[in-house]
């Protein structure tokens, strides 16, 4: 673990601050998303989409699957709970925090009414104390049968309570930060109010059992100042690992409390565990707690389960929570392809993780695996369309009665949808992802083609990104202090770029000599590449309109997973920039698991503008199996494959696909029971 | 169901009868081990190694794994229980079970002695009042964990002390029927007084844990004609299902029963179901009870168990019981090959349970099923040496990483011992099992060359087979009454000899049109085949030396499964008379599982009379798939393929075999990991 100095600083330059006095905080600073304009052939598309059609879509959904009615009811205590879960609430916050991020890129008068609309619903719906959960105040003697007759009694493993609490201050927040209005805000606050109240030392006591709200109690500290809500946020961390309900020696994870991160006190536990979207919410909670406070073990916790996850719980899509039952982590290695899960809330909450892991230790490996969950497992959970969406996200599509197939096609909406919510706040928050700061030291994170009003110095600095990411390596930056002045400019250096497939040695790439280096140039003039942590340092006094060019190498590059992972013995996944690749039925005659790519296999790069809304594609010829039923004859026969962006897969209908190709074929399994889905038919 | 007639007739002709008079009983009578004297060329091979080696070895077996210690420890009342589990002490009665057997059939004086000096040893373990379990003797202050602080309160889950006294019961019947002697028998009569004043109406119940006792209480019934110890049998039966510390919301078969067949009454019992040993025990037990009671509730209840097993539970080669945990019946039509568990032990027991659904009914298809269990799945259980086991029989083994290997080798002994044991008493038990005699009806269900002493309207009636069974379909039958007599001569006519391939849709021939059809001769004449229940009936004065010629078409027929069992789809196994086949990886190139069956195979058939002691084998052209793995290439390949019977597989080392074979392959999954074996060797 590298060396962590805790810098009392200002609070963050995001939104109008509320907060009186400095504090000790992260070392850096994300640019909030305030701050930087989008420019992006890659993101903005997918930005607008997600504004023009996955917000609207959500909102409509709320509206006709009851979510809004439940608001209506709570407010006029009559009626019956119209949805499923009591959850359900949090799809309008989330909406609403998504709706708030998008304003703040594209004003939309119509829209922001529609939003105070709504929030004018929720406050309604909060009880004078501030409590706020429509599934019992609808008609508190009936409540959902989850949330029990009195409040908070059911929180650890069914009611959602603090679940929805922690959803709202999240959605209140980002409100106030892209609009200024403090109308959403003050609702959080009085409820966070009640919460910090309820719940403390003398108090009642619970590990939350959908961690969030610690998350969202940060958030009301950092806008407001006031400690009880850090104070309340430690606490409910504090609290974990300390239930006596709980049989430590059943294998049972939701007897043991693995499932909900509570076997262990919090800064006993070592390794990524349990439901994977609970868990990395915990963690991204851990994280800003332990900035905040300082509190060493809670950073060495946390260092651990990043590391743990990272070198053994990882997809090489950046998809994490492998194991169906319990959406949770699997064992150390245990990542198999037929039946992963990686559910994509996963991916949203593991990218919240990320920025706060970068913005405590300033090294590029955390942003190294946020880029690969955003370009990769993450995008992946939406569709082209902006209103199909996966819940979870396969690795391995085989259509053959011997494959468990679980996640054939891309939904709607679900009556769980937490997904298409989730992916709705985390787009238009983007911008906030690029760029971080610690005083002098301005980090580039992510290559978003973008400009970002940055304050140095104490002097304004433009900073500007061109290029044409993930398809090309050619990266410019330009830089315009108002007046010429001293600052570091730290570039991350993706770890791809210097061979390196993971910060782990759990993917490796297979020819690690073969790919040229990260060149870098100032106006024009080669300078050499000087890394820290991860970062290409340009330490000088930057003028008007200097000019930084760096190149990374773009080649096509083979990735072999750890042999631990036995289910990646023999196989290799394509890679090129962070972007992963997948071949699916669509491009290959219909069948994919049929392909084997042998390391002698060389590959053509080609960009489609018309394919898939624009993808660079992978294309060789290689030994494919085929059979004849009618002969019963199998043969290899050379065919071309064409690979495709992982994340653009399942946008042409359903079929085959695989992230993982052998490499070396040792033996076959003979097939002889019909396809599944023809199976189904019948 | 058939019209069934519960004859009052003299109890079974074996041994000294001790009863007094008359009572219901089955229809039909087996005629005794006693009676028959083989001259077989597949079974006295089997039955002189299982004299000369299984059952020394076994003894010595139990002399060197302590279980003869106990009993001396429990004379002695002192010493601490030397073996694993508390019903160690019957792999002691099996073995002297299946000693008495030998010793009827091949008479030595040393054997003899040691059985009695055992005998002797086991009567000094035996307590005061008839109890006898050597893990509570030997130090009843510290009995085994299983078996509780008092006696017969473990009985249900855990502590087979009513198994044990079962087994006491089967092996003292069988010692007094072979020797004559009641040395064995007198222990057995007073344990089993105990064991009737301990439990019965108004007194102790219980459902045995693991039955037998039942059908041991039976067979003390019958040589005694003392009805408490037929009472105490049906009291044992009527306790099932009747126990109320389980939970029938449990899918776990453990909490809610299923495991012992004690989840609902016996009478409402419908389905084979659970721990397949204890049903097929509780099975046989039902059916003598049935049959010594005229209980019809009973009769009907294991009527439809039989149906039901035999459509929707049996593997090809007579095993069952497909699920590992639990050794137990699977769901309907639930037949893995890959995991397929076939305990050795349930095809013993299903041997006993068919002879009485034959007694019972007199019908062909119960002995159809019993000869599949005895040349195939049952004999399966030993190696040609004798002295070599598997408790489990395996459908399939595949050398590869995707396969879940379980059972790779015999072994010699098991902690658990129950197999070898159960092979060494129920081979010298096989002359009982060729022949059943109802009044002038003279049942002949095995073709083994043998030579039985009947009586037949009270006249010596010799009846001689003389046949190659089961390499060869011509059979031959030679009756010799002391004087001319009639009667009814029922040969049956197995199934497969009519193109079917069970008495269920289970298994079906593929080409039931193809084969020629079954002949009959009297003294040279063809006469037509006049079928009653399966049985071809010959009905006539019969005089001195009157020969019968039946001819058995032995063409090799394709087996292909109810589309329900899905692991079958697509594949067919090979029968040639009651013979299964199977391909092991020693005649085949190292490899099996590669092998392609297409229907226009035609096959070659060959005795090799030095190949694993005397074998009919089959051989074709097929296609195979042969991977090279330098050049990653696939393709099929014509190769000579030699099925061997499946019961003799695994006698020259360790790989791959395979019962089932893909008729058409459908597609391929792609196999990357090292084998199993080369993985574990590193």
């Amino acid at each position: 673990m590298k060396k962590h100095v805790l810098a009392a600083c200002l609070l963050g330059a995001a939104g109008p601050a509320l907060a009186q006095q400095a504090v000790a905080d992260y070392p850096i600073q994300a640019v909030s998303f305030t701050k930087v304009k989008l420019a992006d052939n890659f993101w903005l598309p997918r930005l607008k989409t997600n504004t023009d059609v996955t917000i609207p879509a959500s909102f409509q959904r709320c509206e006709a699957t009851n979510r809004v009615k439940n608001f209506e009811m709570a407010a006029a205590k009559s009626g019956k709970f119209a949805t499923t879960f009591p959850f359900d609430d949090t799809d309008i916050y989330k909406t609403i925090e998504g709706a708030s991020y998008s304003l703040s890129l594209y004003p939309d008068e119509h829209l922001k009414e529609y939003v105070d609309l709504l929030i004018a619903k929720v406050a309604a719906a909060q009880e004078p104390d501030g409590y706020l959960y429509t599934a019992r105040t609808i008609d508190p003697a009936h409540p959902h049968p989850w949330a029990g007759m009195a409040r908070w009694e059911k929180e650890r493993e069914l009611s959602h309570e603090l679940y929805n609490s922690g959803h709202l201050y999240e959605a209140a927040v980002a409100h106030y930060q892209a609009t200024g209005q403090k109308n959403f805000l003050n609702i959080a606050l009085k409820n966070a109010d009640l919460v910090c109240a309820t719940f403390g030392p003398g108090k009642r006591a619970v590990a939350p059992g959908h961690e969030i709200v610690e998350m969202g109690l940060v958030k009301l500290y950092r806008v407001t100042g006031q400690p009880k809500y850090l104070q309340t946020a430690k606490f409910f961390l504090d609290q974990r690992g300390h239930y006596n309900g709980y049989d430590p020696k059943s294998p049972d994870e939701w007897r043991n409390g693995q499932y909900w991160q509570d076997d262990k006190p919090v800064v006993a536990q070592m390794e990524a565990e349990g439901h994977a979207v609970r868990a990395e919410y915990l963690y991204s909670a851990m994280a800003d707690v332990a900035a905040l406070t300082g509190d060493k073990p809670l950073l060495t916790a946390v260092d651990s389960i990043w590391q743990n996850m990272v070198s053994k719980k990882l997809y090489v899509t950046g998809g994490t929570g492998a194991v169906p039952s319990g959406e949770r982590f699997g064992n150390n290695y245990e990542l198999p392809n037929a039946t992963a899960y990686n559910e994509t809330c996963a991916s949203v909450a593991d990218v919240y993780w990320q920025q706060r892991m970068f913005q405590l230790h300033g090294d590029s490996k955390y942003a190294d695996v946020m880029e690969k969950v955003l370009y990769n497992g993450l995008i992946s959970g939406v569709g082209l369309d902006g209103k199909s969406f996966f819940y979870s996200n396969a690795m391995l599509v085989k259509n053959s009665a011997s494959f468990p197939q679980t996640e054939p096609a891309r939904a709607g909406w679900f009556d769980c949808s937490c997904c298409p919510t989730n992916l709705a706040r985390l787009f238009p928050s983007l911008p906030g992802y690029v760029y971080g700061q610690h005083a002098n030291d301005v980090y580039v994170n992510l290559f978003v083609s973008s400009t970002a009003d940055l304050l140095v110095n104490n002097k304004k600095v433009s900073l500007t990104q061109q290029n044409n990411y993930p398809w090309e390596g050619g990266l410019k930056f330009i830089v315009n202090p108002a007046t010429a002045t001293d600052f570091s400019l730290l570039l991350r250096v993706p770890g791809w770029a210097q061979s390196q497939a993971l910060p782990s040695d759990l993917y490796t790439f297979a020819d690690p000599a073969a790919a040229p280096g990260v060149t870098l140039k100032v106006n024009g003039q080669p300078v050499a590449v000087k890394l820290r942590n991860g970062y290409a340092m340009l330490a000088r006094k930057w003028k008007k309109g200097d000019v930084v060019e760096m190149t990374l190498p773009m080649d096509v590059r083979r990735v072999v997973a750890n042999p631990r992972v036995k289910d990646d013995i023999g196989k290799v996944a394509l890679q090129r920039g962070p972007i992963v690749y997948c071949a699916e039925w669509a491009d290959n005659n219909g069948k994919v698991t049929n392909v084997i790519v042998p390391s002698t296999a060389r590959f053509t790069v080609a960009y489609h503008p018309e394919l898939l809304n624009g993808v660079t594609t992978l294309t060789t010829t290689v030994p494919t199996v085929q059979v004849d039923e009618a002969t019963n004859s199998i043969q290899t026969v050379p065919q071309t494959l064409t690979a495709i962006p992982y994340y653009a897969w399942a946008n042409r209908g359903k079929g085959e696909m695989t992230v993982w190709f052998p490499a070396r074929v040792l033996d076959v399994d003979l097939v002889t029971r019909p396809a599944l889905q023809a199976e189904q038919k019948k």
